[in-house]
């Protein structure tokens, strides 16, 4: 059997590129320990090129990029991440989505277990590097979901939620799984990697915020 | 049309590079988490050489800065950040600075969020590398004041602040913005950037505290 | 007499390079403080090659590293790490194990200082990076032996207990040993490092969640 | 005037170099924030290479290393720091110390804020590391001192300690001055700087431990 092999075209590489730059500094902040995570980005073509399962994500190199087509179906014969569901998921929810970045960072983890449904974002300024957040004036809404290993049902379960909330005109930019780590998203891997530095470090406030003001 | 372009002079590129150099430093600490935070040195002439409007301020390049003159305005057709107008009002308040920083620093959003009106820093040596403190036997205020989207009109409050204590001769270092950021400054970028270490390290001090002492 | 020598196949160059990356690694997390912590692997002749004695774990060269039989007697005239047979014990109880790293980390002192006899970790994600786990829905044990400085009466106690776990068909990724850090292993350095990533990242988010929630 | 110019010895380099590069480790630490702490090495002919007032430790050169006798006078027209009478305190009282590190850290000054008079270490592994203990049973004292700024009287008050920790035959491995940072010092700087790390992660456990049981 011959070894699986990605055909890596120029547009192929340079969003391996960014993935691997984006997982180095995600790494750096201990936010994808040990193999967790898993990282995206969309082809102009509709194919995704994904992170292949079990790669540690803060020394990927191109050959553990691999790619899929729209329903998650390997093309390269490699085995893709077990969450390629999720990402796929979103990228036929969102159109102008390109990318989508998954960690397992300490902040979404402790949120989940400390605020219940949902973590409210309001009056940060920060806010305003999320797509389409112009004042500190706004209420961002976090979903939490529980954790499930049955990938295809959790999908559903986000999706559903996603088009309720695309229904209401309302911006979702991320989503966090209850003792697993959150999910956010973007028109490139640049504006996704901004959401991720943008909620970890407002989910870490608020529960250094709670630890303070609770006692 | 053309591309704007900055007329980039020798001493343009060595206060552009000491920006740059800070931005590093900056965000390795995690104090100006995507595209957070502005800089800003004023060249001998008067003139600003500022960041750009939503650069990433941890990969700067002399690119992303721009030059303003003293009241704000592009001088060479870029957008500068969105809060220009706090950094003009800071050279024009004070003829001896000559560089500004603000960062989205976990410590000052959570000082904003756990003190009233302001944090007042007392009995820390580290105080003396604050301008013109020379004993731990100090009081350095820092104020806090509402977020606003109006930044003439933040600016302008803040000046009448400033001005109040430059009248009570005593010196101001810096200024925190409710869940939003710090202000700091100083005569080079070397001194504002010491001022940004000793503040955030003062402020998160201060929280820690809070969280042991309160329980 | 001739200073201390340890002859350096291929195979112990690779592994030695991997306990080396490992030590940098882990000391840039601050989980090995000053001289703290020792690293081991087997080779495929059941030597040993682990770190010498009182070296800093962040800045390992070869020489730092020397052989050991499956007893633990110097094999090179260096003189090993003082926790040498908690190293062999492992290698003895476990016929798949290649790999044992140990760390006096934080979350795993603070560990053994805030909960009584074992850390339970449920629920997270994480845990399917462990060995053999392959849904959150697990239970992961990890005990917290007392501290002694009779390292041979320590890798009893420690050698019965996994025992015991083994009888009862129950994998033991790990363990703590009071105020002091803890150990755990792999079939590889890669393996046993993407524990030590998870264990600690686990252990600090309880201590957190036991800082907030009790307050 | 001539611009003063430290006359460097091989062996004055050599020392030079060791304090660089446990400044760029301590201030990746985040434990000598801006201009502060101050560090020195004794060379063999009693002289003292030490950072002159006001540098940035994290980035030293050999150029912000000067030379002082054994009573703190500069040898070569630089201005030492303000606290060398602490360091030529030191080597007067300990014959074997031949270097000093003083840090401003976030655990030594917290430590200072949230125990009286003195922090006491025991039950913890990571004593070993430091001179002279050997067992984990062990009770390490660090005293605590008002911050002074007149740093003769300071000195004076701590050598008083020493001598009488001395007398009673008990090793005194580092003080805190409250409000400020640690002093710790070693046979080279290798030791001082392990001193360093042991004490500042046994502080800053002290610390954390404190919020959570506390609550």
């Amino acid at each position: 059997m011959e070894k699986a092999r990605t055909v890596q075209t120029d547009e192929f590489l340079v969003r391996a590129g960014e993935l691997i730059e984006a997982g180095h500094f995600i790494h750096s902040r201990g936010w994808v320990p040990a193999t967790s995570g898993n990282f995206s980005a969309r082809l102009r073509d509709g194919r995704i090129a994904i992170t292949v399962s079990g790669r540690h994500k803060g020394y990927l190199t191109p050959d553990d990029i691999m790619l899929v087509d729209a329903d998650g179906r390997a093309l390269d014969g490699k085995q893709p991440s077990a969450e390629t569901l999720l990402h796929t998921g979103l990228y036929r929810r969102y159109p102008d989505v390109n990318a989508v970045l998954h960690q397992h960072s300490p902040g979404s983890v402790l949120a989940s277990r400390l605020f219940q449904g949902e973590v409210v974002l309001e009056d940060h300024e920060l806010l305003k590097v999320l797509r389409g957040i112009d004042t500190h004036e706004s209420r961002v809404v976090v979903p939490i979901f529980p954790n499930d290993q049955d990938i295809a049902r959790l999908a559903l379960r986000v999706d559903e939620y996603l088009k309720s909330r695309a229904q209401a005109k309302d911006i979702c930019h991320g989503y966090i799984i209850a003792g697993h780590g959150f999910y956010t998203w973007g028109e490139s891997v640049a504006e996704a990697l901004r959401h991720v530095e943008a909620l970890e470090f407002l989910f870490d406030l608020e529960i250094r915020l709670l630890g303070v003001k609770k006692s």
